[in-house]
């Protein structure tokens, strides 16, 4: 990622003629930006290159800003699978341009994308203070959610139909490509539509930022399945508990589920490829030692084990064979072949880690994340999202951000925590 | 229930000669009973027919006791499928034969009924105050468990051998009933052996107790897996979220569930048949009326739809066909055969509810449980559960308690109160 | 209480006229009642004197009411201190009432007996379901409160201004001999009123009632401040932390909190008078033979030692000075003056016990008591309030339920429990 | 802190001339640093004046070691007040130690410096794997604490005498200090000690760490007693809830739970200074146009209003005033004085917020935290703490790290979003 072609500049729909009405905080200057690099030798090279560092605009408001807040119309749209904290960044959102910018029309377009194609009748709803305030303590989204792309140019008809100004867009790389497309369409026709995307990966593994909300709280209900899953392994003899969690390309809500419930013994992430015959070994023999096991696996683990033909879903995202079901088949027939007495418990927690209220801190990250999604959008850029990174909010190019997945480091601080904490074999 | 014949006398081993060394409680009069009938009527009938109604004995310390605590040796055991509170229960059978007699030695056997069958080779721990006193926020059991019935001469042999005059065991009414054999085989052999059943069931069902521990904790938890479907239910259009709970013979789990979250819309349980057709035609109204619906379904309900072969487990329970993934594939079919599109959340939590800790008010029952079976225990008596009846604990034989299985009155409050607050029709 | 003077009649406004619009319930007959006594020795004596043993109707849905349902407008009140579960019993009602019945006019008076008193000039929220149907994960109650009575006729005055035919009171007694009184004023006017009372008592002390709603929660809340006092005990030299709870007359709280967490070492109740010599004695001991000491004090306990001046409150409850400000200051000088160096920490929670949402079980129990409350309303019973025995929800006259409060019975099984828990000696 | 002199420097006790028998890592080099500064334009300025911009090493496994695991013994300390999250670390220092490195004798020094300094008397405990395995759920610290310093030859003497090589110390900024006089005499004396601080401070108020653990439970923790706040301010006419918090310092407690708890709205903090009567008149504003509100405190907010003399406690932090006492009373009486009717409820939930167990990711955070502590010990650094900055852990000299306590940034985004979010006056 150290490619001096990295380009962070955010696109902007003109110039700022407006002064903002916002008081609370001090302004962020327009050439106030954070490094992306980290380390002293990747700056110096660049320096010594006679070239500027990559770096990322700072989030926050801006002095003068773009539109006119008295007639600005926004809207907002969730699209993808749930994730702790949608709610309140819609919540954020609302309260954000309602209380600090004065702007008196939101609507909430329903069901993802689909909301946002005019044939499908799905009237937006239409936001007001009243009806967010309270939002912030449930899960799901009140505006509700669907997969899959929709026409960009259909869905800029009906924006401009409703005169929209800013769209907020929540979801998770396909959502962000659609959103890019929107912010295109509406270049093409020279319509000002500022887009904001603001990530949403219960996965964690957007690029370019070190922290998308929900995945904290998803870790947290991870460990309640991982708890019960501990339960259930030392009550029997020969215990085996599996469960299965989020995560089809990386292993971070596993490996995180992991470090925090330490009654993990083996995990299995799709970034570390195993063969089954190994893990199986590797399973026997800590039952013969110990007596019991739990396992934790990520859905997306082991996909070349499961031959599944590739097929892919509506928001074009691959298919995964069920990799629950094909361990769970895969140990009871290897000990009842070695003639082992084994009890097996299957746990799939499912949507239960992903349709819970965000926990306090999640809480407060969507609160700051949609407060500088709107001094964004206010001050009249486009075609980004909203990041964060080395502790601070940063406007990160919709390009960018939906290029490439996060993945778990193997050779990391995070994998090699995992690895000390459940004593697994580093290859099986 | 209002048989005159109704037997609630317990067995006692002989006669109490040592004093008991318990100092805390008011001791329990050996005449204090307790009404099993709740009504006047029913009540008078019997005084008018001269006989004397049913009753219970109230549990509690007894002044005389008929073991030397000094020369003492327990055993404890839990059997069947975990349920929260376990480890409370077995917690203060030890801090109180230890504390309150002055036990010194108290067996633990491991894996259940198995651990009581020499040939196993499982030698059982060694319970001490130190070992259980932190067991109390644990979910499981320390003892762990295992299903099936073992030989109840063999384990009368090991109970023999190892000198034990008190088992107690925990379990549901299988381990009841085995709990029984153990008991009558000592009589045959004319060894002094007090039994003392603790019920276990997470489903409430065992008949002359009120209430059971763990249940309470397991509705707690099964909110959980309901808010979420809930959460998924609203968010996508004609959502329809389908929890499956725990109830084999009965649905207390899943109406008390339906109570404590008031967003279930169809509330199924064993106790109510329903016509496939008629719940198919009721959600699809409420789909058309409202946009979503959340089902709860209990693993027993609906069994005659699944013409499942008849197949016993181990327990000699009747195996029951999956009800859950046998509704969530007819609601898609019937869905797409009518050409409503329609977006199905299936959640099994299965495990997840019964191996938490026990919550507060479970855990202080298990507690007082705990207590009641160690004086039940240490007045000789045998072949008896200790029940809860009127807000006090009793003495049941466990002929009585293991006779037959609770089940929801569907004519009764509590599922009344479902009905009201589901809005289901009363016939599907 | 084996007084054969009992008289549990409930008053009726007049003869039942239209038929229930109820369908989900088997009614519930005239004549079906619960025995008072529990014991047969005590039923049995009355039948041989001669008389009827005293017993409680049974709550539930009658088949014909008294009030036409089309015209009838219903007032909901809530007096008195916060309790976990208010919000729930309102939603009850309110649901009970529209969906059940088809009431279309429910007033929430506003801030207790005030709100009912026209002169404050607070107008009455009109609640409907959408209002309320949320409500029931929130702690507080959306409807306010204060303490302290009204004039009976001045609120009926307005009661009868607004042409109310049910007026619903959740408090505690204080708040129950206002509803009597209301009762009674409109008995006098001949105004058919059915005043109907929620027993209300986080310290669960209200006779006749086997168990109130929010108890539970309270106690599950006040073990969280007893887990922190147990950690800073034992974070410390010679630690000492004393924890203060509610129960001003009553221990119930304090001792259901050291049955749940049984790191209490000392449980001082108002039951349970003491010495301070001998507490701090015996305090001693325990830190010389353990190095730390956890103790919980109900806010009533001791009060012999306050020598305080008889004050009342404005509900007219008995003033009373701080014993958790006096016990910690008390140990300090002890253990200065006896040279000994402890660290003591004093944990009030006061406030955080009673305003949390009711915990699910509450919740489910809060949501059947709505319902009777409704039930026993629309049969048109007064100057009553609903109650739980044996395991059913009960009618009993306010004039009884308000008479006076219950107290540990400190020779019975829940205190004997907490000696044998605490380990703590029986009297200091 | 753009200083140039800012000396990131670690100090080590000699050459590594073991290899590590660390597996999971990929080591980290000897010359892998992380930019202390964030900006391009900052450490620009530092090459375009020919310097090297401060840099700190990043943490992890080295591939040669200082010590011989197989001789090496090693101690830890927890001091100060208590933090949510010690015996996680605790744990993970031990587990790291012996599975890792394979180290064998780890003493755990009690009640904090004391336990250290031999005349105490008090021995330390032999920490083992079995003994620390499930300490991670529970509040405290299972070594116990104390606060004040010792005489550092005095601790040195011990630690020679125990032939100790590495000494983990978990406490503030005080405890830091004594650390470093700790290796300062070992330096004198050529001792070769390893002293690794561990920064523990709830307030999150330690420089050149961008998060301290703990901080997150607390914030967690906090909200719990601003919800109870809200529902009894709202609960009563013209209701007032005030709420203590810790935070003597700095408000990053305060301002934490006003963000994840949006019904504060005054957060007073002291970093930003405040009239009594701005605030007063502020508070008078808000009831008569809401007719409630919710303040949070922090406990070293408004010092300057307590006019205290200036006390200092053992650990050498001055002493505050209660400002929650002083701002409660002055509330009752401000509004007594203008005749408005307010129902004050003072909420100050004290030692509950530090004492519970750390929260999942705390949990998570402790552990890797436990284990970089190990990595430099083994490497032989000595005289620094392990710092968290820009996603990794790091190396900061305890002579940085102890030299000035963060604050709130009043012109920055978290104090920003709290006054967007409370919608209280920038000054008052």
């Amino acid at each position: 990622m150290a490619d001096p072609s990295l380009n962070f500049d955010i696109k902007r729909l003109g110039e700022c003629c407006y002064p903002s009405p916002i008081k609370e905080f001090r302004f962020v200057g327009e050439d106030e930006r954070l490094l992306f690099h980290a380390r002293p030798k990747e700056v110096k090279a660049f320096f010594e290159a006679g070239l500027e560092p990559p770096s990322m605009e700072l989030a926050g408001p801006r002095e003068k800003i773009f539109f006119d807040p008295s007639r600005l119309v926004c809207g907002i749209v969730t699209c993808g699978g749930l994730c702790p904290g949608l709610n309140d960044v819609i919540r954020a959102v609302v309260l954000g341009l309602h209380h600090h910018y004065g702007v008196k029309t939101i609507f909430g377009f329903r069901y993802g994308y689909r909301g946002l194609a005019k044939r499908h009748g799905i009237p937006p709803l239409n936001l007001t203070p009243e009806l967010v305030s309270a939002i912030d303590n449930m899960g799901g989204t009140i505006l509700g959610s669907s997969r899959g792309p929709q026409d960009p140019a259909e869905m800029l008809d009906y924006l401009e139909e409703l005169q929209i100004g800013v769209l907020f867009t929540l979801g998770g790389d396909g959502t962000l490509r659609g959103a890019h497309k929107i912010a295109e369409e509406a270049g093409r026709r020279n319509y000002p539509l500022s887009v904001i995307g603001i990530p949403k990966t219960i996965d964690n593994d957007i690029s370019f930022l070190q922290k998308t909300f929900g995945y904290e709280t998803a870790v947290a209900e991870a460990q309640r399945a991982i708890y019960a899953a501990h339960s259930e392994a030392v009550g029997a003899p020969n215990g085996v508990a599996l469960v299965k969690l989020m995560g089809r390309d990386s292993g971070f809500i596993t490996a995180g589920a992991a470090l925090v419930e330490p009654d993990v013994n083996f995990c299995l992430v799709p970034e570390v490829p195993f063969s089954l015959e190994g893990f199986l070994k590797s399973l026997q023999k800590r039952l013969e030692q110990r007596g019991h096991a739990v396992i934790a696996v990520a859905e997306g683990a082991g996909q070349d084990l499961l031959k599944s033909a590739e097929e892919y879903d509506e928001s074009g995202n691959l298919k995964h064979g069920d990799i629950g079901i094909f361990l769970r088949d895969a140990i009871k027939k290897y000990f009842f072949g070695i003639g082992m007495e084994v009890s097996v418990k299957y746990i799939d927690p499912s949507y239960i880690i992903r349709s819970v209220p965000a926990n306090p801190h999640d809480s407060a990250f969507c609160l700051m994340l949609g407060q500088n999604a709107v001094h964004a959008a206010m001050s009249g850029r486009t075609d980004m999202v909203v990041g964060f990174w080395n502790h601070r909010f940063t406007h990160v190019p919709i390009a960018l951000a939906a290029s490439e997945r996060k993945k778990l480091d193997t050779e990391g601080l995070l994998w090699g925590s995992v690895l000390a904490t459940t004593g697994q074999p580093h290859r099986m």
